[in-house]
């Protein structure tokens, strides 16, 4: 008997059909003489649909009650998704974040947890009762109902599973996993049976949508299980875990990001500190930077060139532009990052080489490189982004 | 400077422009130098439509599950008028009826209020806040949350009130106060400025449906003066308290009731005891008898009637067919009760002849009579209820 803890996002336990199929599952894995403990999200559009109603009728309306508006939502699902395992002959018992002792600090719309107090949790388990979780919400120290922002769903089950000691965190969603590249574009792309943690975290940051990636450095650090697996088609998934099994694959998976700007600052003064200005002037102002180079330019000066979000690039040049003096500042959002994760890559030298070589023979011209243990990034002409992800997945990924 | 609770039901908040309307009537309360408690409703059809998406998932499901998942419908309304008093920059807090110390017992459904700890609304009212207060629901002992069942808004709000020891609860409704009749019906109909708890709630028995009995109950056991109001029409309404001025009237109101079933037992054996297992066997299923009469008959019988609600009627019947012999018992649907009510009747010993005289004037045959303290009912023929009530009240109620 194995104690597991199954997410389900909102888009599972939409309507009364798909919130009576999630309750198929999780009875069935109850049934196999797990515990189970179910983490759901709010229903569907509920939680845009709850922000359209305070916008309506204040769009600046305090955080705090925000909060206590949106909860509203996980409330609806989890009550329902217990009604709908009831109906089936199991026990269940729904429980709010709070209930859950889900302790969060004050940070209203984007709350940590603190801790869960399992109190209640182990009780209802002790009771043999399927327990089903709000996502996305706890509480303060106020006694104040909190959200955990973006992805928070994710994190309250990989916490849950952490505090419970868990075997396994099952998310699922509506791809049947980790893919080498995303399936709608890139024939042959392969579902991943295992992946690290690490690979996990840079498949995340770099667009492939699957995992929030709080959840997964949450599991990193607890050293709990995930699996990535579908609510609709009922196959085994991706398991994320610290050891993964390389099958045979050098690298995980080929992504691409169209979300990029390029700029450039052109015979940069090579005075000390000045590389220290421009990036806190950037940060100062919230502005993300990703990649960075710098070059050594002729008579004393230098370039630097970084990529931010596609929106916040005239935005960086507008606020570099009034701090520099003599020196030319440009940004390119015609561009796209493509990016090769594997763990395995570190103990071959020729990984890069082979990235660039693939890219070469489509006639694909690099921009900018940047190398990490377990992934190379490169980026490019946006037109060529797609056969970019197909040439370098061609020559990486084997076909079957 | 006055501390004062007012309530608001669901169609007060339905939509965006209601909650508007309902902040502004709070703050102009607080402008006026009041700590003021806001107690909500769910927004208009909230509630039903979350009973029908349970009833698709599941029409059996536990109380405790429909109770989780109801009190997801004040918090959306507090929170939304919490915005909305913000929005005319006011100082606001929403809280949960938990947040707001509303300990119950755990009757899931109809659960009755143990407790108040009004800590927190203290805290809130000592910031200034206006506090927006969930209606309806509390929490039990094992941190479950609960609803007190029909009407419990007002319950909720008079309860703040006692507890905070407030100078006035003041319930909107869709009406501006209590009538002496049905002002959609009654030609002439006046609305009271005062009126007694014990006339009210008799009132409300009778079918005035302004003020859940409850709620009066407790208004009395605790002295909290009511006023009922409109949301929509900021006129005076109607206070209601320990004693009214009677404004000239002998009665309140004349009021009329059409769920009424009139069951009699005839040519009963005149035994010991035989009442008793009459109306014991009717409690034991939960079978609400209202006015009971009986007469002696001839040879050592006699009769006893008795009403019951229309639906209970045949019911009755069927109970009591299998356990009495040698009886005729029958049942008549087509009755109604009008009545009338005032505490000043007690010592006008010529109230029931003139009610009497009204309906003997237009032609209306009496049934049967029920007399108390301060109300007079008479059972009647359905048809004749509408013109009854008409005569009553014109011989009652002076015209302006």
């Amino acid at each position: 008997m194995a104690l597991i803890v199954q997410k389900f996002g909102g888009s599972s336990v939409a309507d009364a059909e798909r919130v009576k199929n999630v309750a198929r599952i999780v009875t069935e894995t109850y049934k196999q003489g797990n515990d189970v403990v179910v983490v759901v999200s709010a229903q569907g559009d509920t939680t845009d649909d709850l922000i359209a109603k305070a916008n309506e009728i204040n769009p600046k309306a305090a955080k705090r009650e925000m909060d206590q508006l949106l909860t509203a939502g996980e409330q609806i699902s989890i009550s329902l998704l217990a009604m709908a395992i009831e109906g089936m002959g199991y026990p269940v018992i729904s429980l709010l974040g709070w209930q859950a002792g889900f302790n969060t600090n004050s940070i209203y719309n984007a709350a940590r947890i603190k801790n869960i107090k399992p109190n209640r949790l182990q009780a209802e388990l002790a009771k043999h009762n399927i327990v089903v979780v709000a996502g996305f919400q706890g509480i303060n120290r106020y006694d104040d109902l909190t959200t955990l922002g973006r992805g928070g769903s994710d994190t309250s089950a990989v916490a849950i599973a952490a505090v419970l000691k868990a075997d396994k965190c099952q998310i699922f969603t509506d791809v049947e996993g980790v893919y080498t590249a995303d399936p709608r574009k890139v024939e042959n792309a392969k579902k991943l049976k295992e992946i690290t943690y690490d690979e996990m975290l840079e498949l995340a940051t770099l667009g492939a949508q699957v995992l929030n990636n709080r959840s997964v450095e949450m599991a990193k650090k607890y050293g709990v299980e995930l699996e990535v697996l579908s609510s609709l088609n009922p196959v085994p998934g991706t398991i994320v875990k610290e050891v993964a099994k390389m099958e045979k694959m050098l690298i995980r998976g080929v992504t691409k990001d169209k979300d990029v700007a390029l700029v450039s600052i052109l015979n940069l003064q090579d005075t000390p500190g000045v590389a220290f200005k421009i990036f806190s002037k950037l940060s100062s102002k919230n502005i993300n930077v990703d990649i960075i180079l710098q070059s050594f330019g002729r008579d004393g000066t230098k370039d630097i060139v970084f990529t931010v979000s596609k929106e916040n690039g005239p935005l960086a040049v507008e606020l570099l532009d009034g701090m520099l003096d003599d020196c030319k500042i440009v940004c390119n959002t015609e561009v796209a990052k493509v990016s090769i994760v594997g763990a395995g890559m570190e103990s071959h030298p020729g990984t890069a080489s082979k990235m660039f070589e693939a890219l070469y023979e489509s006639n694909i011209n690099i921009q900018m490189i940047s190398t990490s243990e377990i992934k190379i990034s490169v980026v490019i002409d946006a037109d060529d982004a797609d056969r970019a992800v197909a040439a370098v997945h061609r020559a990486f990924i084997p076909n079957d």
